[in-house]
């Protein structure tokens, strides 16, 4: 199956360019399943109920959250009703919401969808590794489940790389984001597990990871007080991870970025048959 | 003219993959100017007097390092002998050899490297952003220097991107190290400063940034006394950005990341005439 | 001289304390000059013109503030009028307000306070070292300042310890808060430097540094979205450090640990004669 | 009953200092139980079965650890021969070794000793507070166990004060380490559990944290190669907590702070009859 992960969208410009794109390439890539990762689309902190909705609305089957999870008060309600909407699996038992879910594309296969957040330079969650070790068990990649997504949160790249390579064979893709950039080693790795380090922003590439960089600049510069962070409101760009998995395995046989739109170097679509 | 930068070369890997590309992608790609950074050229911490002269005997004009300037006891005093080896800025005064150099490529232009180190995450040295720009002041871009090519080592993305904002226009470019990813954002920024949020690593990327897998997992799940980390051994892959720019002002026209051998998607040669 | 420094005060509770002992204890222990540091006066974060006022009525002749200086938004213009309000001294040019000021007692002896952040586990400011150094030039002990006082604001104990030796002997006292617990190692350093790794918080003890214990159990537990942190309300303690210098040279005799008021055991006054 | 707990002992001074006081204060204090944190015993870092043995011979009852616990490699095995040696029992399942132990005092009580180590400005480990609940469940205060001494071995006040507060009333006490600087604060909560935030170090206080300055301001100021830390050789001084338990409810009546030796205002010992 074909499933589409989208990195964090930041503010208006992301949510502008998901929306704008997202619908054809559903059509023109023969999407099954999409992710998209919401934690900044509130204005750069969080995400809404009618935010979700809009995601929903425009081809998202899933969304996740991140370290940003409970900017908006609003959400936190919204996480009992909205089994679509995920945070990290590895905060605390009792915290709101689910860290995975199990859904079905339209032909009835079965995606298991984890998000699971990172510690190093992060707060000091659950495991990660003996988290997912542990909420995977009952899942048998090609058996129970078609796929497994694992969305890692995470700003480290060894951490994001030792989870993929602890995890190779045993989930169909590790994709990660946070880090707001896209990073260039998408791949599947040796034992079929498709990985990207960070599958970037979808939001306004002419900024500080999304947000206006003046004020950005500021607190390194400056570290007094200053103006508030807010997110840059140009033209976006869209970013994710195109993963292709075998039914039978549940593994990954190809992945391709997607960089589409103002500010980065554009991918094109795959060319894939 | 034309500056390639290499990323950080990790193990035997990584310099064996630069010692057997670099001859020829400098005669093939034209390259003027050559900047590698070297900090975990020795076995995955810092770097030796001998593996300095093997990089400039294949084709290193500069070496850069990092947090692991100092790892290796032998190449402190070597600091203040060899000038094309560099070390970030913004330690405090009186670190060990220089945190800058002005070169001259073969046709006589000037070329100022200057490498300077990030915060966020990492030790607290000289504010980057005020360090730098005290010490850029003398030269002007297109002017006493043809070319400004700053190496930032850093950990956060929003760091890298805060500080190449806050240039874009003054130097040729910021490229940036120490994630051992590359990113897929490599582009000239809208004043025009050549930027990539990393270059990422010349090494074996099936890996944990560039360290056997199994004792770097292990680190992360079991957090007791582990096997030390050592270099992945396997086939190299090389990353870097090359950098076209301006002799008349200075500035970046074009870049296109390299990633050639092992391990990612390769890039090929870019076309350029 | 007599000098007195208090360390963080911490709301209603921390405030009313201060105001209810000070005015006896400058008369009781012939108090020459009161130094306090108010940076979570204000219901736990910043302070206000108003606070300070306050604090100066009852007879605190200099305030420090700390990482919390610009929680107000109120208070900043303010450092530029209130020469008694002090912040960090190293955070870069241009930040509000000063880091020192030369005060004189009421029989016009000079004090020298400065104001410097520790950056281990905290914000990367100026080295705290050197811009110490440089900033305490101008001055001699016992020349034309009787006494030099050093606010160290600060996390790590090995930071603090390791600035305190660095100016034995060259300021009349290094006296430390930020963790909110009084340490008990208030001492004379070998060459004549007052020192307390912290001199603890004036507040509620009954509390996690000062604020409601609920709230913060639950944020260390839970991780999840929760109540704000507000201040302890119960009877507060106070907390500081007595120093007497000696004018002729500026160094420091002697130094009692103060604590009086609920939570703690009290210290009751040193009998000085 | 009456147990001393003794603070993270520094090198040979903090070794001697214990060595040479710790039986006569058995005697003269009528201790029952003796706890003490040997992290950094072995020149500051870690402990070896010898040293081990040696506190065992002058009155140790337990011995914890804490970040330092796997500095010694020949340690490691013997954490599974000697149950008298306990590290933090929230590292992950697998570490060598046990976090918690019952132990007999001569007259046959039980005391449940558990070691836990804090998570703010350290390792990720799991969750302390958590873990606590876990693994004390199967024993009752004044039950099946006549005391509960909890090691939090943590940075950060406000964790230290927040796992206390949490407990109170739960355990017979709270006492913490690692910042190697006694804490003021040494109190009974109001429902019952000893508490101090830090035992302090047994070592030598005109240093950095128990080693020598010079190394270790070089570290914070010069951020370059350095000399390596070594401890400081002076004489030394004992810091601890003695706290008197009630037999028929394991929780404590009262605390007394010990500070013996050289460098600190000594308190003499506790008149209790
Ligand atoms: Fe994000
Ligand atoms: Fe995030
Ligand atoms: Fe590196
Ligand atoms: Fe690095
Ligand atoms: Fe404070
Ligand atoms: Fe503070
Ligand atoms: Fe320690
Ligand atoms: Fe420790």
């Amino acid at each position: 199956m074909r499933i589409l992960y989208l990195g964090d969208v930041v503010g208006r410009s992301g949510r502008d360019v998901v929306a704008g794109r997202l619908p054809r390439l559903r059509r023109e890539l023969k999407l099954d399943f999409v992710i998209c990762c919401g934690e900044n689309a509130a204005h750069g902190f969080g995400i809404t109920p009618r935010i979700c909705d809009d995601f929903f609305n425009v081809g998202v089957d899933v969304l996740t959250t991140g370290n940003h999870a409970w900017d908006q008060r609003e959400i936190i309600p919204h996480f009992a009703k909205e089994s679509r909407l995920l945070r990290p699996i590895n905060f605390p038992p009792g915290a709101p919401g689910a860290g995975l879910g199990v859904f079905s594309d339209a032909r009835g296969r079965q995606v298991l969808v984890v998000q699971v957040m990172g510690r190093l330079f992060m707060d000091a969650l659950d495991c990660p590794f003996r988290t997912l070790d542990q909420v995977i068990r009952p899942y048998r990649l090609g058996g129970n489940v078609a796929a497994i997504v694992v969305d890692f949160h995470a700003e480290a790249t060894s951490e994001k790389q030792a989870l993929a390579m602890a995890y190779d064979g045993r989930v169909s893709a590790v994709v990660c984001g946070h880090t707001h950039v896209p990073s260039a080693d998408a791949r599947v790795l040796p034992k079929g597990t498709a990985f990207q380090t960070d599958a970037g922003m979808c939001g306004d590439y002419t900024s500080v990871i999304g947000m206006k960089a003046p004020a950005a600049i500021d607190r390194f510069v400056r570290k007094g007080p200053g103006e508030r962070l807010s997110p840059a409101d140009g033209p976006g760009c869209l970013c994710g991870l195109l993963i292709e998995t075998d039914d039978a395995t549940g593994k990954a046989r190809r992945v391709a970025p997607l960089r589409m739109g103002a500010g980065l170097a554009e991918t094109g679509l795959p060319h894939w048959h």
